[in-house]
This record gives structure tokens, C-alpha cells and sequence, in this order.
């Protein structure tokens, strides 16, 4: 399997010196308590195996959370299993769910992760397009998309690349979707908190039927600001998360046991310190959003995430691909093409995301790197 | 699939505040630089992706440190990746390179991820017993397990859970026929330092003709007692490794980034401290043997790992999965039954593994208890 372009991006990023507005990841710290938190969990010599399942002091501060922020009434005995990151939450519940032959339904951009675990299974991806400016679910096109073999929705929301926030509208079409054809949905809600304006966020597991036949996947790293932690979940009914469970725990077995108590700290801050983790990002989303349009490109509206999609065809640019491999030594910025989200890159092949969380003169310093061009 | 043997023993002993002589890991700490080093590494911020090959200094001291132990040239950049835990590194590796059908030739006992994971992929595991009290491989037995679907033999040395180590003369018999046969070799060698008296653990890779045949899997949390950090790492020529690479990244993409940086301070402490990490558990190693002997069982010579194994049959047991599950309740002590090690539980019904890697007052007072059966 080939590199992925988040790897290749940052190495390339690495070896020109450019700075990294590809992979998504913040450069400034998150909430301290975090870091003193698991800082104190290894000096009270909290370094051996977790539980598989993960430490019930994370558990019970993930339940907590999706009790106060969304009304869920998820089990911390049996309802959770943390994870190494959000990418084996995702990966060990496709493995655990799809048999080779099922086909899965992707609202396309798609994480790049999801495409690649179907084909490792023997599964098929079957994109459904959502498109700029307004990345507006096509409810029919979705329905339209299931066959006799389909047994899975993935859905991200909030939407990387595109920063777009599914509506509550939106989210019942799938659900009715879903509840139809008695499918189970893969919620990749990594960028629940990071969400702008008066955008919000609503899990699909909150609408009525949906929360027995949902896997909601949730992430430690982007919530606090520590993407290297690789602390992430799988919340749901237990029948399906023990299937989780039961393949996750011969992947990575746990995870980092105190950086598990660091996340629980985090996740029982006051709601208020949790509502406000995405102003700051609102600010820099702006700030890249002009600063692109500056420079003559077409930028959407992102909602949400670290994300911000522009156009460079105004550039000259007919295969943002090859832009991307050759930015980083060309004017040393490194950014992601949108092709990479997509099964077949037509209508998108001139997209480019870049990464809005970084400090504001990084911000600036790429936006004058990227004038040169 | 069923939760693992260790996950159900920790389990049970927390339930009935037990002495958990089951899963391995040590109640003391290692080095106090690694636990250090990962602390100023998360003070300095350094909380983000890590690539999904491992860091560069991590990287590095591995490679450094299969040279100066070893030998061994392998490549920090090509040869070597970071994995969340050796649990990962196996599975990633196995995923990487089996195929549905394909035959695993796995020495028996083995670790039960090994059949879980071919399990998975629709590969079949092809047991080869060694035997108590010496363990001795039987090489005409491995010879007649190749068909000309095996492609693979997974090795472990030292060896969970019997306290083996192969010889040069046995890994050499084994080199013949994965040289004759055309086989990898993926040689699980997570207790490569805890080695007790004159025993020298050889890493199959050593051997002529093997590098470029063998993956290698080490153990940041074996070696330096923070098994719960989960960082392991797979080495090798870069034909194989990138394939480990290959999965992993769609598994966890990558591990714990200050876990790493702490990980690679140890691999660099001054060999002589490497030498001595297995002194202690020798000592405690003899601590449990003696005490098990008193209690008039038949307890088999361990040279190496966390582990001894026992004949509990004089105290009446004749299914020790059983007695394991009942233990903690009874007198408040969890071990495992070597059992889950096997495909088949003929021979081995009344062998149990103890762990050693704890305190003395602890194996103490597990012996007390013990001694109530
Ligand atoms: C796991 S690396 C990719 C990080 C990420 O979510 C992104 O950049 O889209
Ligand atoms: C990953 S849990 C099992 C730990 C271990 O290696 C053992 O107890 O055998």
C-alpha cells in the first residue's frame, strides 16, 4: 500500500523546511491541565497495560461527555473502547463489521483512511459526491447508492476536508436512510468541538433509531491539541462496540496509559473551556480564508475543522497533485490535494486544503511564500 | 472474537483485588530517564503527528542499538518502523504478508495473537510443539509442517510463555528450512533483555542469509517496564518492512510522539545498563520457582521473560483454564492457563504461567495465598 499523502506531505515538508499546512495538526499547546495530567500519571508510575477497553476514569469522562454535551446515554461499561487514535477506532470497526463482497457508502471527499481499510477487507467504497461551494447532502444520490450489498454509511461530520457541518435535515435523510435498509453508520465526528460561528454540531446518534445501529468515533488528539497522542474512541450500542473491541484488541491491544489519563482530565474540564476550544481557529480560518482570496483564488466557506479548501486554477494550475508534490521546494509551503479524497478526481483537480491551525505570523509567513507564485 | 486470556485475568483480579500474576508487566518502574525524557518531551510541546514511520531519533537508537548488540546494519530510514506496541507491529506485519489460505508455521506454545490475527486474514496457523521441561525444537517436526502453502514462520525468542530461548544450533535448523522453503521469518524478540544467568539471546536475523527474510519485533515497554506506552517497532530489510509500514499507517498511523522520545533515551543509556535490566527478575524468577517448588508443584526451568510455568495437577486441578478462572475468587491470585497457547489443550491441561516481574513482598504474599489450595 502506497504512502499516504499525509505522510509523504510532511516529509516533503520536512525535507524542503517548508511550513506544514498539509497534515492537519496545531502548533500550539492545548489546555494545560492535559499535559500536567498525564505528565502526573507517569510520575505516579501509571506506565503498565491499561485495560484493552481503556482505563474506566477515560470511559466514564467519555459517557459523561456525550451525556452533558449531546444526551447520549452511553455505557461506560461496554458502551466505549478507547483506541489508539481515531484511525483504529475507524480501522478495527470497519474490520470488525465489513466481510469482503459489503459495500460501504462514503459521502465523497472521504479521509483517505476509509477507502484504503475497504480495499485491505475486500469492501467496496461507494463514493456519493458532495460538492463546493455549499457541500449539500444529495439525499437522493445517497438512496440511489444502495444496493443489496451495501451494510455501512461512514459519514464525517464535522467534514475534513471540506469543513462542511451536516445540518440536522441532512443527517435525518441518512438516517432514513440508514433505518430502511437496517445499515450501521461509522460517525467520524473527530471535529466535534471544532466548530465555528453559530455552526452546530449534532451527532447522527441523537436522532431517533439511530443511536442502536451508530458507531460514533470521537479524538482526544484534536480536541486538546495533542494529534501525536493517538488517544481516540469508539462510543455506541455494545453490540457493536464489543465488535470493535474485539479486533482492536489484537491490533494495537491499548493505549498509552498515561496519556489516557491526560484526555480524561481534558474531557472533564468545564463545558465552557470545551465550548470555546474552536474560537481561535474561527479567527485563523479568516485569516487564511482572506489571505487566500487575496492572492486571487476561490475559497469556501469552511465551518469547521482545521481545514480551509481553495481553487488554485487562477494560479495556472491543472493537476493540484503535482502542485502539491512540487510546492513545498517551489516556494516551501506544503499544502493536500483534494484529489486525494476522492475516488476519481474529476471536478476537483485544481482543490487544495490547507491547514488553518497554525499561529498567526506562520499564517502569514505562508501567505507570503505562497504570493510568489 | 472472545476477549483475550489477558484482558479476562485483569479483569478478574481487579474484581477480587487479586495479585495479578497473569498479563506481564513489571509493579516497579525502569529507567527514571525514560519516564524523564518523555515528560520534557511533552514540556517542550512536542504533543504532535509523529511521522508514521516512528521519529527520527527513535528511529536512529534502534537502529544503533541492533548494531552495537547485534551486529546488525539496519537502515533507520527504511529498515525500521515505530508501532503502537509490538502487538501492532505483529499484526501489521502479518497483514502485510499473508494472504487468505496461506499456512503460518507458529512454535507452540505461541502467543495468541499470533492465531487471532492469521484467524483474521483467512491464513491458517500451523502449530509446532515444543515441549516441557526443556523446550527443545523438535526440527524434522518443523521440517514436515511446510506444505506449499506455508509462507511464513513466526518465532518467539525468548519465549511467552515458557521462559525459552533458542539456541544458535535450533534457530539455525529453522534458518535451513525458511532458506529452503523460501519463508519470512517474523521472530517476536520483545524480551530480548530480560535474559537470566549465561543465557544469550541470538536474534534469528544474525544468522547467514536471514536479514533479508526476517522482520524483527522489539519492545520499548518490555525492555524498560512501561508496557503500558505501547511503543514497539518492526526492523528489517526495507522490502519487508515497508509493507509493515503499509498497514500499520491505516491501523494507528502512528504511536504516542513523547512515548517515542522516551523510548530512544533508553535505547541510548550506556550498554552495561541494557545488560543488567533482566538481574533483578532472575532473582525474582528463583523467588517464585522456589516458592511454587515448596508448594510441591512441578515447576519448569524459565531462562528468560516475565514468566514461569507450573504443573498445578498435584493440587488436583485436571483443566487449569478453569482453575485460572476461578482463582482470583478462591484466593485472590490471577494467572494464566498455558492452554490459550495452544491450538489444542492435550498435554499442556494442567500447566499455569505465573508472572515474576513483581515486587518480592508481593510474589511473597501470592505464594501465602497460594498455599491456601
Ligand atoms: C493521521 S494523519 C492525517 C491527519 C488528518 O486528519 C488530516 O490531515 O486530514
Ligand atoms: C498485551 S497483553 C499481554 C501481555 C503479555 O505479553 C503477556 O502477558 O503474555
Amino acid at each position: 500500500m502506497a504512502e499516504t499523502i499525509f505522510s509523504e506531505m510532511s516529509r516533503l515538508a520536512l525535507e524542503h523546511d517548508a511550513i506544514n499546512l498539509g497534515q492537519g495538526f496545531p502548533d500550539t499547546p492545548g489546555p494545560r491541565e492535559v499535559v500536567d495530567s498525564a505528565v502526573a500519571a507517569m510520575h505516579k508510575g501509571w506506565n503498565q497495560y491499561p485495560p484493552a477497553v481503556g482505563i474506566a476514569s477515560l470511559r466514564h469522562a467519555i459517557a459523561d461527555h456525550q451525556r452533558r454535551w449531546y444526551g447520549l446515554d452511553v455505557a461506560a461499561d461496554g458502551g466505549v473502547v478507547v483506541c489508539s487514535g481515531a484511525s483504529e477506532a475507524l480501522s478495527s470497526a470497519m474490520t470488525g463489521l465489513l466481510r469482503p463482497g459489503d459495500e460501504v457508502i462514503a459521502l465523497e471527499p472521504y479521509y483517505d483512511l476509509y477507502g484504503a481499510t475497504a480495499a485491505l477487507l475486500g469492501a467496496t467504497l461507494v463514493p456519493v459526491r458532495i460538492h463546493a461551494p455549499d457541500y449539500a447532502l444529495d439525499a437522493a444520490a445517497l438512496r440511489a447508492a444502495v444496493t443489496e450489498r451495501t451494510t455501512m454509511i461512514v459519514l464525517n461530520t464535522p467534514h475534513n476536508p471540506t469543513g462542511a457541518v451536516l445540518s440536522r435535515a441532512e443527517l435525518q435523510s441518512i438516517a432514513d436512510i440508514a433505518i430502511e435498509h437496517d445499515l450501521v453508520v461509522l460517525s467520524d465526528e473527530v471535529y466535534e468541538h471544532l466548530v465555528f460561528d453559530d455552526n452546530v454540531h449534532v451527532p447522527i446518534a441523537t436522532l431517533p433509531g439511530m443511536f442502536e445501529r451508530t458507531i460514533t468515533v470521537g479524538s482526544g488528539g484534536k480536541t486538546f491539541s495533542v494529534t501525536g497522542w493517538k488517544i481516540g474512541w469508539a462510543t455506541g450500542p455494545s453490540s457493536l462496540v464489543e465488535k470493535v473491541l474485539g479486533v482492536k484488541q489484537w491490533f494495537s491491544f491499548a493505549a498509552g496509559t498515561p496519556l489516557q489519563h491526560g484526555i480524561a482530565t481534558g474531557l472533564e474540564l468545564p463545558d465552557d473551556r470545551l465550548a470555546h476550544l474552536g474560537d481561535d481557529l474561527a479567527r485563523k480560518r479568516d485569516l487564511l480564508t482572506d489571505g487566500l482570496r487575496e492572492l486571487g483564488l476561490e475559497v469556501f466557506h469552511s465551518k469547521a475543522t482545521y481545514f480551509v479548501t481553495a481553487d488554485v486554477a487562477p494560479l495556472g494550475v491543472t493537476d493540484s497533485l503535482e502542485f502539491c508534490r512540487s510546492l513545498p521546494e517551489r516556494v516551501g509551503v506544503a499544502a493536500v490535494p483534494n484529489q486525494v479524497f476522492h475516488a476519481s478526481p474529476e471536478g476537483v483537480e485544481t482543490q487544495v486544503r490547507f491547514a488553518c491551525c497554525k499561529r498567526d505570523e506562520i499564517l502569514a509567513d505562508a501567505l507570503l511564500r505562497l504570493r510568489k507564485l
